[in-house]
């Protein structure tokens, strides 16, 4: 057996573990009773230590070292370099001071939960100051290992290939338009009334419906299942992909759009290339790109006029009300696409969303750069806040640079995914545009032709090429926010 | 470490991955897509791998060996007791006759799904005989290492502790009373009428009794959940204890028992004493013990005439027939201990389902012993089911030696708990009469002072000691079937 042979054999078995810690991690999100917490977090910490095992065994090294003379086609060159990349990044990092950070980290994330509703910075920053700490020193590590800067290399972790530099150039581009569409927007919306629905809508209607949109974006049911969770994700392996949503009986808008999103992760996971399932390369291509896919269905698609009619008339059927007006198509997509600003990432708009994104990002490439310390993060925030969005959160720490889970436990490099995923969106949809008449096909109600593209030029490659040549061979050209700029000028303007 | 305490660690980390197989295996039977079912069977296969490397690590001969001079406690005693017997089970077998019974097992059961359904003895025979050949090579190999019989041995697996010399002498007292038994209540009940109660009963309404059932008895919904599968079951954890069950529209019975039957063994699991979590010692007795606890559950309380006013009061409100006679509660006593001679184990009353076990029994005791032939068994089943219920099978081998899951794998062994568990149920009950009013407890309503026998005498108590001291330590006694006779000339004459 060739040394590549005995990689991919590792990384099957790798990959079946990893199979069960994803359902594992499933049950315990959308079924598990909670008194089931604590010996299914001691089972799932034992899984940890043995993929981690897995992933450094000492032999591993060799076997990349011979693989690497062997003659190997194309795909098995790509094969080899993403298991390499997933080696290299497990076994940089020294073994205390993975544990310090984790330690460090729950502990972090723990005592945010409340300290998050007390406002209450001066308790959490003494222990997210060790979070940053051990964060720099990982990204120090992966830097020098990658010769690179240590943001790029935290960046690596989620955006492999994506560096701070083309970041800059990109982000800084959005900031010289964003603010101003945002304000023309909203002057432009304030002359415009809608019509909330009255609730409430039951969970049973809301979930029925849910349901059938998915039926209509072709979620793949024999290979997946909708469930509820308090945090909607999209889990489980690629042949059994399983979404969640939350139902809140006085907002129907939130569910659907949650679940056209995580349809929208479910589909490029069952879309990945069945090939090569069970390795690093028949995985997703990054989570920007990842995301690229949610919010085309959810931003893309979901918001497009074609498809806000068949949501009007589905939700109307479902809500027996038909001659509602807060049901008309009309309405609901002002509903939809309705644009404000506001303190919350979460809770935020397709217009304002790259505010907070960019915001982050500035942040965390300081922090990780050590150029900013921890305690400049509130006052960088509110300046920052103030000049994209016009906001301040002076003493606002709930609501400011305390309002998210990523940092609290480390995962810094994870917030610009997001918004590179909602141009590549864009970018896709302008491409798409040229061989498909995707409102056409919208409003047939007969997308195939669309996921045909998508699956053709994302779902099928997997993790075959970097994140730059995937986009390019789909697109034609690398990143170019241009195309998100028009499609937001387009739908808002 | 003391080398006890060594193998303590060693016994938490099986029951850790033992933990991630039993919610896989839930998750695979209650709620998987069926496309999901390659990649899962895959990922459970290498989890077996793992558990079994577990199971027979190299220095565990060591760590036993020297645990068992160091200084212990009695329960700890016990755990170690515990703990080398299933190292000594998991080590004996050589490796291929493992792996040969597994393959020939997996093969003979899925050729059987179709040939049961088609009467095809031929066809089955030849896979089978493979399969009886292997496990008599285990039954033999486990009998020299623990100097048994063969049939002991295999019994061994399920029930340590009973004999066949006990079993015998036990079955065939029941065979001297039980057929002549089942024919004066036949006689009886045919001189009765009764009515029965006409679906559909819907699902929803279904689920919504059983749970109120699972209430009324206790079932802790913190640490477990109902749902649904093909072949209920009671799975998970201790601390989180799956239990399905399924439903079918046409009949109220089945499925409401059948959630009785499991709730049962889930509370046995939710009773294991917590301080010996993840540990053998911790676990439940053996097989026919947990059949205890479900058939007292079902058969002991479930079927008492004052379990039944309950049953037929909170069935008649959720199916709005509180009107309707035949939800009545005599009606729906008679509807419950209803006898007929049968075909079919899994279809079989209280009162003819011993004979269905010692008809079993007494073929796989004497296949395994090697005193019979594989192809002996459709004639002897035959011959058996004459005598003891007045049925023949001749030339029908799907509803005859072909309809059970048992032998197709090779899991020679197991059907004595079953009657087992009935008997125990019963003499648990006698002693608990001594103590407690159960009549008196059930009628109001009030079941605590029966589960707190239960669990001070068996749910608590674990693996701590052998079943015939567990048994004689709850009711003065080890087993005797007396005590299941009169149960059921009390109820059924
Ligand atoms: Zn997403
Ligand atoms: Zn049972």
């Amino acid at each position: 057996m060739s040394h590549y042979q005995k990689l991919v054999q590792h990384a099957q078995k790798i990959a079946n573990f990893n199979h069960l810690a994803a359902i594992s991690g499933w049950d315990q999100a959308a079924v598990m009773p909670s008194g089931g917490n604590d010996a299914r977090s001691k089972a799932m910490a034992e899984l940890s230590v043995l993929l981690h095992q897995l992933n450094t065994e000492s032999q591993l090294a060799d076997w990349f070292h011979e693989a690497e003379q062997e003659h190997l086609s194309p795909i098995e060159k790509a094969s080899l370099r993403e298991m390499k990349q997933r080696w290299q990044q497990a076994n940089v990092l020294p073994q205390d001071l993975v544990q310090a950070k984790s330690l460090a980290g729950s502990k972090c994330e723990h005592a945010w939960r409340t300290q998050r509703k007390e406002n209450d910075w001066k308790g959490f920053s003494q222990n997210w100051q060790e979070v940053v700490s051990l964060s720099q020193q990982e990204a120090q590590i992966r830097a020098e290992a990658s010769n690179t800067t240590p943001y790029d290399a935290m960046l690596a972790l989620y955006e492999p290939g994506t560096t701070t530099s083309s970041l800059d150039v990109v982000f800084n581009d959005v900031k010289t338009w964003l603010p101003n569409l945002i304000d023309r927007v909203i002057d432009k919306q304030d002359q415009e009334s809608f019509i909330q629905p009255v609730g409430p809508f039951d969970t049973a209607n809301q979930k029925a419906l849910g349901l059938q949109i998915m039926q209509f974006l072709k979620f793949d049911f024999n290979h997946g299942r909708l469930d509820e969770s308090v945090h909607p994700f999209c889990g489980g392996v690629p042949t059994d992909v399983r979404i969640t949503t939350r139902y809140d009986e006085n907002d129907l808008v939130q569910s659907l759009m949650g679940t056209i999103h995580e349809t929208g992760h479910a589909r490029y996971e069952q879309g990945l290339p069945k090939e090569y399932a069970g390795l690093p390369v028949g995985e997703a291509r990054s989570m920007g790109i990842h995301e690229s896919q949610s919010l085309f269905f959810e931003m893309q698609l979901g918001r497009s006029s074609e498809f806000i009619n068949h949501l009007s008339r589905l939700a109307s059927q479902q809500f027996n009300a038909t001659s509602d007006p807060a049901f008309g198509a009309e309405n609901f997509h002002k509903l939809y696409t309705r644009v404000e600003k506001g303190f919350i990432r979460v809770d935020a708009d397709e217009l304002t969303y790259p505010a907070h994104v960019i915001l982050r990002y500035e942040i965390e490439r300081d922090l990780m750069n050590g150029t900013i310390s921890f305690q400049d993060v509130p006052e960088l925030w509110d300046q920052k806040m103030q000049n994209y969005l016009g906001l301040s959160t002076k003493g606002n720490y709930q609501n400011g640079c305390m309002q998210d889970i990523h940092w609290t436990d480390g995962a810094f490099g994870y917030f610009p995914s997001y918004t590179l995923g909602a141009m590549y969106a864009a970018q896709f949809m302008a491409s798409m545009r040229q061989q498909v008449d995707v409102q056409a096909a919208i409003q047939s109600g007969d997308l195939s032709l669309i996921f045909a593209w998508l699956s053709e030029n994302i779902w099928n490659k997997g993790s075959q090429f970097m994140t730059d040549d995937l986009v390019k061979q789909a697109t034609g050209e690398t990143l170019n926010a241009q195309h998100f700029k028009t499609h937001l000028e387009t739908r808002y303007l």
